[in-house]
């Protein structure tokens, strides 16, 4: 099969872009993405846009279509890939198949969300629109209201407690800090979080155990990336990012109905296919994006993709094991934690973050001369899990 | 490239699906291309779902996931692919590269909408949700009130007339008649449409030129297809019907940017690149299924796509060329206009048609023993359009 490289990143801020309306955000991260690949807009043949809520949070449809005449990538073919929170990985792994079939030679995929033009609680009852409708939606069920119950269960499992889900965010709310493109720049303490007043806007539970620093912020932003065959990315004589390897596994769409509601079978099964498509092991594995949209998360994944046994990644939680400085940084772009969670496009996101870390362009939460790098991008209550392995190769 | 063959087709009925919801009619499609293919539903390892509007019309997201674990074909990967009302040969775009590039060998594409759910104006506004939020939507554009516009100017430019584009809403209906799928199973006249009261109940106009007859309904339902490796294909011994080619071209969002509104391009350049794919020409077509979302369209259409000389359909359809006993059959299904528009399906529909016309198994408006078929799926008001070509080659 056909090698493909990824040679052009770009990013919007993260944040609130009150100014912007999703075509505006799509069009930036992916001007910045071919302006960052030096290659002509025209070179473009396919382009791929992660995106789960034009339709309930902006009223629109066909977003595709709408960003390649906005951005001048006519008459490029252009479609919207939607799988929940995965979306942005999802899309990513349709562009590496598009260039992989030989029928297209370079690819821009771009993920993004308008999410905070919707107040209250109608972002959560979006993003409730992922689960069963009869079996969960009716009653009320929400993200954060799973992430609850599913922490309650992996905590008593596995000795965690509310001390370790804090040193996540605060890990992460640190790396923010130094990632520009992060929505929340601000660093938290253990007594902020663990010794606040019990309340939500004290950082009281949201659903407990998990309190407001457990979870991601609803944010806007977008993040694309271009691929392309390795003749074109040799031409163009940037680093070879190559995606080495992708997973995608689907799991019962009701979290009640698993054998093991702990047992976050699509994360282990899309990581092992990404594993083995890369010829490697998680052992291999420098730097990894995980898709902390809940602290607990951050923890869970580690565990089931192999990278950490289960219920070790409490101590490398303690021992720095995971920082940026760290033998194997865990979201040292702050993750969805403080960079935020635009749902569409938080897989291109962590996407970006690894080939910049690859490339070595990271900036100032650059981690050591990684090779391979992972990312977890967990769609539904882990129904629908995308993984992708990338590997710098000169 | 890896030559994809589709080996099972699956309808649900369409027309107004009251009892079943959006993920009820896509497992119904999807079953039903499982059982024709003969195929253990365990050998599938990715899905892609068509989908315009489970957003908006259905409050749901995640739609491809929720599918997956309800056929029980978990784990397989699972996406939805949205391209507005070119969702669906979208979808099977991304199936056949799927499959093209050497990662899957076994790929499920489902395509539909549950849309008769909303009532009165809810089902047009939806649709609009396609135009230009701020150049058209907000003035209260819809596709009817485009494809009006775009009628006059075509109709005086070729010379067409009423009763022109009556022919095509009078062909399609007697084929729906013979397609037992249809939505509308009735014979139109002449007289009923021309001749009627000038209302829209009684077939007066909905956008002057087009009246009621001209439009298509607005519909349930799903389809299905199964690609695989030619490998695979052999060993389950079906009529290798194989996608020889597909295109897929943008063009300006909105009409008016069009240098000649009357100018389809993306059709003529999706059509372009999927004959050159093939290595065929428009003459060697046999069986066309074109998008008559409006009768106007199966015009422009039959036109853009070089299958006839611009301003010359006029007489195929007068003089029989078209019809199902014709030379060159267009829309033998029935078209939009007697199957109905379930959007996201609408695409995937139109392959179903053609792999039944060349494996001869279309019944009542088979038509006489095609080898290459085209299929032409119009998103937005032709700014995002996908041809297939598919050809018989045992």
């Amino acid at each position: 099969v056909r090698k493909v490289v990824a040679v052009g990143v770009g990013l919007t801020d993260f944040g609130r872009l009150e100014d912007d309306d999703l075509i505006d955000i799509l069009s930036s991260a992916s001007l910045k993405a071919i302006d960052d690949a030096c290659i002509d807009p025209k070179m473009i043949d396919a382009v791929y846009v992660a995106n789960m809520g034009a339709g309930i949070l902006n009223h629109r449809t066909a977003i595709a279509s709408a960003l390649v005449d906005n951005i001048g990538l006519l008459p490029a073919a252009a479609d919207t890939v939607e799988n929940g929170p995965a979306s942005g990985a999802s899309a990513v792994k349709n562009g590496v198949l598009a260039v992989a079939s030989g029928y297209y030679n370079c690819v821009l995929v771009v993920g993004g969300e308008k999410m905070r033009n919707v107040t209250g609680w109608r972002a959560t009852d979006f993003v409730a629109t992922l689960t069963h409708p009869y079996a969960e939606y009716v009653y009320g069920v929400t993200l954060p209201g799973m992430a609850g119950m599913f922490a309650r269960l992996y905590m008593k499992k596995y000795g965690y407690t509310e001390k370790d889900l804090a040193r996540v965010a605060i890990k992460n709310h640190n790396n923010g800090i130094k990632n520009p493109y992060a929505h929340v720049q601000m660093q938290i303490t253990m007594e902020g979080i663990i010794d606040s007043p019990d309340s939500v806007v004290n950082n009281g539970p949201v659903a407990t155990p998990l309190r407001l620093y457990d979870c991601c912020p609803v944010t806007d932003g977008a993040a694309a990336v271009i691929l392309c065959s390795e003749e074109l990315a040799k031409k163009l004589g940037k680093p070879m990012v190559v995606v080495a390897g992708f997973g995608q596994a689907t799991d019962t769409h009701t979290l009640a109905e698993r054998d093991d509601p702990t047992d976050l079978k699509a994360v282990r099964m899309a990581c092992q296919q990404a594993y083995d498509m890369a010829g490697i092991t998680a052992k291999d594995v420098d730097v990894a994006e995980l898709h902390d949209a809940f602290t607990i998360l951050e923890i869970a994944e580690a565990e089931a993709s192999g990278l950490f046994e289960p219920g070790e990644y409490k101590k490398a939680l303690k021992n720095g094991e995971v920082e940026i400085t760290g033998s194997l940084p865990v979201n040292p772009s702050g993750g969805l934690k403080a960079c935020g969670h635009p749902v569409g496009g938080t897989g291109v996101r962590q996407a970006v973050e690894i080939i910049k870390q690859l490339r070595g362009e990271a900036g100032a939460h650059q981690v050591k001369e990684p090779k391979i790098g992972l990312t977890v991008n967990f769609g539904g209550f882990g129904n629908n899990v995308v993984a992708l392995v990338m590997r710098r190769e000169s």
